[in-house]
């Protein structure tokens, strides 16, 4: 297997970090716009390891780095406005793909709030026919979430409920920040994009809909010390790939933002500073949101600066083998304390990051296999979340 | 009078709508850095009016235009960080000078929210002297707040009150954008200014100190409809004028701001986007702050939009003539209805601009003269709140 991973922002250095300990692989090329940032990623983890600069905006470039380097999987890790152009160019270029964010949403033009538009990853599963007649695999989605949270939910479908009433992937943190009145522990980019466009929710008699933005706040409980978070629905695409792949009468996905942050998101919204087309300042053109990432600390340098907890997970309602309603939540802790001292990197990027090097993993095995464009849920659980296990992070499950 | 009116944003375009119907003066020069916004501020006012070009960064560029046009007296109607450059363009270049803020201030390095670092003002007194010893007035801080309310400081000490406890500038508004989630009436660059700095207390036997932002909140009952609104110390230059002239135990300013727009102002600190220092985004570098007001609406095209009242004034304590407590509010109201129906300006900037235009003709007719660094309160307030009744544009008093 010959790895090309574009971005070696955080989650792509922390990848680079994981899969440095695993034998499943020849080479990784690390790709980045800005060659230095490569650089670092790869500095002290072998000779497998390779740095290049790329281009993520461009089809053409990411298809010519593969060849160049005989490419057999792509995984992008870069902010989802690329996802297209990589998806792209590993098709051009014969490669299979991996990536932990789907191709972007567009709301609906007369009612945002009710009916989806164009809806994430549509792009994608537009072209699955031939990425199917190509033999070639798009696994899409396949960090934490989405990505973990929808392998526990095809394991709670298949090995947990006879009938399952709703899946909602929850999660929540306890995470703080030495040193800063506001520093987000993730890509502030994303964590617009996700938190201010409609949210998105599925129910089998209705479809897919939208809400306004932080609709149905709850108050959700979360294991291993880190205790109950407000939690609100946000557009993410656990929502749109489990009904593909999973029988369910509803699917959610709420995110434990904390008043705080919500607070901070309307206030940006208010204000046209989450924005992405360019403005005209004084005699140059800057897109508002890149402004306020650019104010911000990069979060893949906060690690040393962070105490507590991260958590993901999936809960899952509805009847058990035995007949009797059920409940569980399924989930996966990173403590920072422990991802800073194994890997170097801040349990936020690490959570991410160990899973798509865990399926690639499964990849090379040939225990994971398929065509098209797929999700996480479309293949089997079971040998996933075991070896997520072996790479010495286990997942838990509590009855409700 | 020859008249350079340094900037034709809101402010400097109401001026010139003022200043059109009195016939005090000769010429006026209406120079901004976009010659098309010079050219549309003095459009249908008649041949009085030139429209220009300036640099206002530059006291050399400032200082040349004067000469060309044989200017007597120079305002600035720009945002407070060209004090300092027209200030020294006019005097280089023989002129009087009126501003409508003062030199900005800097906190102090080690303890900002309890000493005065440098104030708000002070590079303008540091030449004073040499204002005197060559003849010429700069007269500072003549808009409505300061301005006005400087002028009604002066008419109490002198008229209303035999002892002076304390001076409080109270400024409220009930004003309402329609179409916009949030929408200023009035320069975001400057509010952000005055509010995020450390506010400016004086005391008689303290001097001059300073608080955290947002200090003693307390809920202020305005005239004329507008109610009761929760006012926040803020720094302003009130405070440090009014003490220079008249003896009172205590000045304060406190700004009406209310809680979303206190909100607003603590998640830009929060985030960064308050600053005034470029930021590297992409290949460029921009201001945070400056991108900030270019995702809002340019206050001065609102008009059509606004509804309501705003509240300019001046709250004293004390022992009244009689040897009595006595307790005012002096005060000036704008209806946004009124001013864009009789001047097609919106009531904020209307307000703010009439008060130098007054002054201009008290200094043309020789009601107001003087040499130095000056504020109003320095120079008699009958003439000048008579003329601005004559304006058409009444102030008001409550006994309370």
């Amino acid at each position: 297997m010959r790895i090309l991973l574009v971005g070696a922002g955080g989650v792509g250095s922390a990848a680079v970090a994981i899969a440095a300990r695993r034998t499943f692989f020849d080479t990784m090329v690390v790709a980045d716009h800005d060659p230095a940032r490569a650089a670092r990623a790869v500095a002290g983890h072998g000779d497998r390891f390779v740095a290049a600069t790329v281009d993520a905006s461009s089809a053409d470039a990411v298809a010519a780095l593969c060849r160049e380097h005989q490419i057999t999987h792509v995984l992008n890790a870069v902010d989802p406005r690329f996802v297209m152009p990589i998806f792209d160019g590993a098709f051009a270029a014969g490669a299979d793909y991996l990536d932990m964010a789907m191709s972007l949403s567009r709301p609906h033009p007369d009612r945002p709030y009710a009916e989806t538009g164009v809806k994430l990853g549509d792009e994608q599963f537009a072209v699955a026919d031939q990425w199917s007649a190509a033999g070639r695999l798009a696994l899409c989605g396949i960090g934490v979430e989405p990505g973990l949270s929808d392998v526990f939910a095809r394991y709670a479908a298949d090995e947990l409920f006879a009938e399952v009433d709703e899946i909602g992937v929850r999660d929540g943190a306890n995470l703080t920040v030495d040193g800063y009145d506001f520093a987000p522990s993730f890509s502030i980019w994303t964590t617009i994009e996700e938190c201010l466009n409609p949210p998105v929710v599925w129910e089998a008699d209705r479809g897919w809909y939208t809400t306004p933005p932080f609709s149905e706040p709850e108050v959700f409980e979360f294991p291993e010390g880190i205790g109950p978070v407000e939690c609100v629905n946000v557009e993410h695409e656990e929502v749109l790939l489990i009904p593909r792949w999973v029988d369910a009468r509803r699917v959610t996905f709420k995110y434990g933002l904390g008043n705080e942050f919500i607070e901070v998101l309307r206030t940006l919204h208010k204000l046209g500073l989450d924005g992405t087309a360019p403005v005209r300042v004084g005699g140059v053109s800057v897109s508002p949101r890149d402004v306020v990432a650019a104010c911000l600390p990069d979060p893949a340098t906060l690690g040393d600066r962070m105490r507590g907890k991260t958590c993901a997970g999936t809960w899952v309602r509805g009847t058990g083998p035995d007949g009797n309603p059920r409940e569980v939540y399924l989930y996966h802790v990173v403590d920072n304390e422990w991802s800073m001292r194994e890997y170097g990197h801040q349990a936020v990027v690490w959570q991410t990051a160990v899973n798509p090097v865990v399926a690639l993993e499964l990849l090379a095995a040939g225990a994971w296999r398929g065509t098209g464009v797929l999700g996480p849920e479309a293949l089997p659980s079971k040998p996933f979340l075991d070896l997520l296990t072996g790479y010495g992070s286990p997942w838990g499950m509590e009855e409700r």
